[in-house]
Formats: C-alpha cells, sequence, structure tokens
C-alpha cells in the first residue's frame, strides 16, 4: 500500500474501542475520515499504555467520555497531510504529543512554558479542533478521541502541532515511549526540578514517569536518589538529614503530592509536581511550609515544546546518553492489547509496547 | 554617659512592656542584665512597629507569650559585648534582625537560603538561646524576649549572629525600617519572584511590605505594577490578561496567600508569599493549578542574609537607587508608643518611627 493511494480517502482499520468504564477494549473495524487543515493522518507503528489512559478508561477521579479510543504514547509514520501542513509529509516518521506546539501564541514564545493555548492538553475533549468533530466512526456513529492523539487505531488524526518529526534513523518500537511517559519524567528533573551535581533527589512512584525522573536525577550528577513507592515490588526507602533537595512526585496520588512537598529541605528545597490528581483532590498544606523557603511547582510533559524540544531528547537516546531499554519490560501484539492493562493494574513491570502489525 | 562605664553591669531603663494581649503596652523600669557568650548588649535609637509585632501582641492567631518586650524593627548603638564576640564593638551601628546568620550551618554555606540553623526565626521562644534564661526583668520577675531582639527597651541583648554591622553614616532614623519590613518586601520580588523587566507584578498587601515589594518591582524594571488591598484608603485593582507574572503576598490573610497563588499565568507564573499566617490557616488549590505550570514559593526577610547581604540594601539606600521616606508616615516619642499600635489597627500610613531618646 502507497501512502498516497489513501491520501483523501475514508480508512478503515482495526481500533481498539473503549465503549465503557473499566471494561475491556473491543477491537473494532473503524473509519478513519482524511484530515483537515492542519491536521496529519498518520498510521501507529507502536503504542504504549500510560497511566493517563487508565485513569480515562477507569473513569474513577475523571471524566467519562465514551465511547472513546484511547492512547498518547506511540510513534508512526505521516500517511497524508491536510491543507496548510508545510513542515510534514508522507512518510515523515513522528511522535504524536498530549500538548501541542502551535508556534505562535505566548506560551509558545517564552522560554519557559510548553502549554500552548491552542494545543495545550485538554483531557475532556474528545473531538478535533478544527470542525468541533471526530475523525473516527463505526457505521456512521461518532467515536471520541482522546488527548488529540487516540493512538490504539492502526490509523488515526493529530493536529500537525502535536507531532515532533523524528531522526529517521531512531527505532520505532524504543522511542515511542518518549512520546509521553519517559520524556515527562525526565523533564521534570532536568528542566523543573534542575538538582545541582551531588545533591538527593527523591522520586515518588516508581512507574516509568517516576524511574525516567531519576534517570534525569542521575543525568544531572545526584549523589543522592531515593525512590519511593507503594508497591512493595518496587519499594525503597532512607531517611534524610532534615530533607532532600529536590523531589519529583510522579504518583498522581494527592496525599504522595503532599508528602512530596513537605520532603523537601527548607531553605532551598523544591518540589516537582507531575502525577495527574483525581479531578476533586486538593492539594493542602500548612502556609509555613512555604514560609520556609520551600518552592512548589507543576510541570507538564517535561516542560518540553513537543516540536522544538522532543529531537533533543530523541538524540540523547540515540547517542547513548539516555537508556530507553529498561523501560521496556513487556511486548504484545495490538490483539492483545488489554494484557498491557491488566500489567498496569497489577503494577507488574513499566512500559508494555503494543505492536499494530504483529 | 560612656559606653565603657556601663559594660558588664546590669542596665536600669525604661522599655514597654505587653503585660496581657491586646492590652495597651505600659512603660516600665526594666533592669537588662549584661550579654552573655556571642551576645551583644546594644542600645537602641529608634524602632518601628511592623504588623509581626501586632499579631504577637494580639495573640489570636499566635501562641500567647507574657509578658513580654515586643519590637524588632530597630537600629541602634552597641553598649558592650560578651564574650567571644570578635566583628562588632562598643560604638557600632547595628541593624538587630529577628533571623540570624551564624556563618558555619548549611543555610548559611547555601547561596539559597537564609533560615540559619541556629539563628531562624522562633516566634514562640522568649529566652536567649545561651541559658534559656531572659535578659530582662522586673524586681526579679523575668519579662520574655520577642523575636531574640525586643526593640521597644532603650536597652536590649541580641545574639551577635542577629545584627547586621551598619555604615556609621547611615541615618538611623530611616535605616531601621531596612531591619525587617522593607528588606523583607524588596527582597521578597528581588530575590525570589525575580520579575523579567518588562513584565508584570501583582502585590497583595499594600502596608510597608508591599510597597517594599512594589519598590522592588519598579527597581526591577516591572512595566505593570497592581496593588490589591481589603483598605479602601489603599485600594486599587486591574484586569491581567491570563494573569500576571509574578505576584507577592504581603497580607498574612490566607485567601489572599490562595488568590496570589492563582492569579499568575500558567506556564510560568511565580507566586511569593510573604505574609505570616494565623497558626490554624492551611493552604489549599487544585493540584492543577500547579500542573498548569505555575510555581509557588515562600521567604523569611527577603532571603537577605542579615549580615552579608543586608550592607548592600543598606547602600541602595545610600546611593538613592531605594527611596525610604515615603514608607515613614508618622513619628512619636517612645512614651506614645501605644499611638503607633493604633495607626496601624486602623490601617492609616504604613511606617511609624518611634525614637527613644524624645
Ligand atoms: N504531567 C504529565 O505531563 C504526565 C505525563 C505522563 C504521566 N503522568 C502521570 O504520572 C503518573 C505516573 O505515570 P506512570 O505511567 O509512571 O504510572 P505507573 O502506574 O506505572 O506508576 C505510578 C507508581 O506510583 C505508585 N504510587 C501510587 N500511589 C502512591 C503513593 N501514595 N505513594 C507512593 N507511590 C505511589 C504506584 O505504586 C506506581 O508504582 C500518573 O499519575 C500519570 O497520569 C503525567
Ligand atoms: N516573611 C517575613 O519575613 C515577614 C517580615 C515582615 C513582615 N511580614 C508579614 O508581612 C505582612 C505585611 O506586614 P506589614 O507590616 O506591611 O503590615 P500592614 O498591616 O502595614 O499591611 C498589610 C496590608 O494587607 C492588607 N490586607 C489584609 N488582608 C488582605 C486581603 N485578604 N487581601 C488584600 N489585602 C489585605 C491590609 O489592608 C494592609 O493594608 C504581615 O503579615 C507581616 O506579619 C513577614
Ligand atoms: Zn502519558
Ligand atoms: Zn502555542
Ligand atoms: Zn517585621
Ligand atoms: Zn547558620
Amino acid at each position: 500500500m502507497s501512502t498516497t493511494s489513501t491520501s483523501g480517502l475514508v480508512i478503515p482499520c482495526k481500533a481498539a474501542v473503549a465503549w465503557e468504564a473499566g471494561k475491556p477494549l473491543v477491537m473494532e473495524r473503524v473509519e478513519v475520515a482524511p484530515p483537515q487543515a492542519m491536521e496529519v493522518r498518520m498510521k501507529v507503528k507502536y503504542t504504549s499504555l500510560c497511566h493517563t489512559d487508565l485513569y480515562f478508561w477507569e473513569a474513577k477521579g475523571q471524566t467519562p467520555l465514551f465511547p472513546r479510543i484511547f492512547g498518547h504514547e506511540a510513534a508512526g509514520i505521516v500517511e497524508s497531510v491536510g491543507e496548510g501542513v508545510k513542515d510534514l509529509q508522507a512518510g515523515d516518521h513522528v511522535l504524536p504529543v498530549f500538548t501541542g506546539e502551535c508556534g505562535e501564541c505566548g506560551h509558545c514564545k517564552s522560554e519557559e512554558s510548553n502549554m500552548c493555548d491552542l494545543l495545550r492538553i485538554n483531557t475532556d475533549r474528545g473531538v478535533m479542533l478544527h470542525d468541533g468533530k471526530t475523525r473516527f466512526s463505526i457505521n456512521g456513529t461518532p467515536i471520541n478521541h482522546f488527548l488529540g492523539t487516540s493512538t490504539f487505531s492502526e490509523y488515526t488524526v493529530v493536529h500537525s502541532g502535536c507531532l515532533s518529526k523524528l531522526n529517521p534513523l531512531a527505532p520505532l518500537d524504543k522511542v515511542c515511549i518518549l512520546s509521553c511517559g519517559i520524556s515527562t519524567g525526565l523533564g521534570a528533573t532536568l528542566n523543573v526540578a534542575k538538582p545541582k551535581r551531588g545533591s538527593s533527589v527523591a522520586v515518588f512512584g516508581l512507574g516509568a514517569v517516576g524511574l525516567a525522573a531519576a534517570e534525569g536525577a542521575r543525568i544531572a550528577g545526584a549523589s543522592r536518589i531515593i525512590g519511593i513507592d507503594l508497591n512493595p515490588m518496587r519499594f525503597e526507602e532512607e531517611m534524610t538529614n532534615g530533607g532532600v533537595d529536590r523531589s519529583v512526585e510522579c504518583t498522581g496520588n494527592i496525599n504522595a503530592m503532599i508528602s512530596a512537598f513537605e520532603c523537601v529541605h527548607d531553605g532551598w528545597g523544591v518540589a516537582v509536581l507531575v502525577g495527574v490528581p483525581n479531578k476533586d483532590a486538593t492539594f493542602m498544606t500548612k502556609p509555613i511550609n512555604l514560609l520556609n523557603e520551600r518552592t512548589l511547582r507543576g510541570t507538564f510533559f517535561g516542560n518540553y515544546k513537543p516540536r522544538t524540544d522532543l529531537p533533543s531528547v530523541v538524540d540523547m537516546y540515540m547517542s547513548k546518553k539516555l537508556q530507553l531499554d529498561k523501560f521496556i519490560t513487556h511486548r504484545v501484539p495490538f490483539s492483545d492489547i488489554n494484557k498491557a492493562f491488566d500489567y498496569m493494574l497489577k503494577g507488574e513491570g513499566l512500559r508494555c509496547i503494543i505492536s499494530m502489525e504483529d
């Protein structure tokens, strides 16, 4: 199948559809409409499961929106582009990202922010921005998008500002995990917590995001990295003298967020929140904990701008500065995608790579 | 009276004693013991009233401790020094500060912190560190210290690490306000919020501390400074597009603290808390406000180290970069000290200078 033969046509393909909260995904034949203005249709090659997918699929502490195609950590190849897309073309290797970069708003122009006004994360929207409609349907029934990526489908439509063009030599079955979790944890440490050489860093939650935060601490030259997790298979704790220099919370649990803040050293400690909280959760602390010269910050996607900054993270992997293999603990074919959910629910392993073509 | 004639002796003098919470101070004859190891006895020349004195005198949201001699914003002259004091001698001009600098702990050695392990603020201690006793008494009844400074007395004893040596040309009746409020507000902006040139800064609470924070914003080159106060005599408000770049809270009110945090721009906004909160207050916010890449910090004394950094603030005044006159709205003789409390309770004016010798 050539990439141009399908351009402009509806593509029928397989997708794993979530019809109801918490129920196994169902492999369906969906129709994927062509990309509209500034959109790109991509063939997903590999995708993996991040805890954010699980939260919205469970819909316990989050707004339910079904039927929906989840998935946002992935790598693939551009099939065709919509009107106005200039910097991508059929055949380009890409990483889709849940937060985009329009290049023109105050955030995209700021050195500090990656929260693009146009393309920032919106967990409750199930449609494309251009026309407020979905590009997925089954016999005319629209199926909702998730995070503008919906990578649990052989083909998906993504805003061009949410795609990072890849070095074509990068192995897609590895770098797909840079599309969310690993970059998020790595950037939370390197770009936001910014530990000094020789300092101590505590990481709360030792899933893939947390271990990537720890990898960031290693790269930054921290002398002591302390991992804290509830899951006894991952647990390790230590005491520190007066608190740690930096902490990075990667759990989504509000109590862990509060502990991560309160465990940093007064005078100079910095705590960074990464986890996606239950929508009813409230962060609470005594103001004296702040007045004692602690700093509290939050980040999305490790403060990386997806188009501008992600290529440098891929380069870190290509030059062996950043390890990815250790994060990949399972592999399943697309038809077994529900196994990836089981692994995460049981706290087994870190990232499960789902191959679309096996 | 020569400075040496009293050295080693108890000095009887006038002090304004708070016998009960919220009741007018009473001018008493107190005995001030000689300074012990590492302590200094100073003659207070000018003192002023900061809101922190008022909170602990009212003791509504704070631990009551009476009888007590309040006062911590002041300037004076060293009368005599205790054993081991090497860098100060009789006749030196000094500013006492509620937080000290031992020079040897992790905080004193850190570039970021001024929260000295030994001499940091302790609002509930009424005695000197050396022997756990007071240096003030009336007919043998000990009178509690406040913040290690107790400047509402003609003579007081202070740990040498809590004294900043002054340029002897600096006018004591002006620079006394650098001993707490003005340095606190100025440093909160310059050292902690660090606004960029051309940015917007909101200041909550337009007392002396808040106006000094605004003065810091002016010096940093902010293009827009927005003041928010409940007091209608001081009120001014504006709308901002998506939030301000920086905010500095100088009220002590928990709702103002939360508003100050939530009004900063997502992506890059930084909020700095300065106000001393009611001890039962809890800071609460939705974690998404943090995840949206806002930063929350707190500071004591504007992150200035009293001995190392304060001389440079005095220099800013001496070189006319920093204005002080506008903060001084009232002057009273020591005998009228209760008038200073009335002015602050009514929200009239900013700083009232109390002259010990008039
Ligand atoms: N801000 C962002 O840009 C961003 C991006 C990706 C993921 N996330 C979030 O980061 C978090 C981690 O994602 P992941 O894929 O690594 O998930 P994961 O499930 O693999 O790992 C989470 C770990 O946290 C541990 N944990 C849970 N509660 C805890 C507590 N109270 N104390 C200590 N540990 C606790 C769990 O045992 C688990 O090991 C999730 O909340 C996810 O939604 C945020
Ligand atoms: N962290 C430190 O190192 C430090 C040092 C000095 C003072 N302080 C604290 O800073 C604060 C200000 O001190 P000050 O001497 O300027 O006091 P002040 O009484 O002169 O000024 C406080 C101002 O805040 C306003 N205010 C009160 N509640 C408010 C609200 N909800 N919203 C907006 N404005 C409100 C009041 O009307 C008043 O004008 C106090 O809490 C004081 O204890 C802290
Ligand atoms: Zn994710
Ligand atoms: Zn943008
Ligand atoms: Zn004060
Ligand atoms: Zn110290």
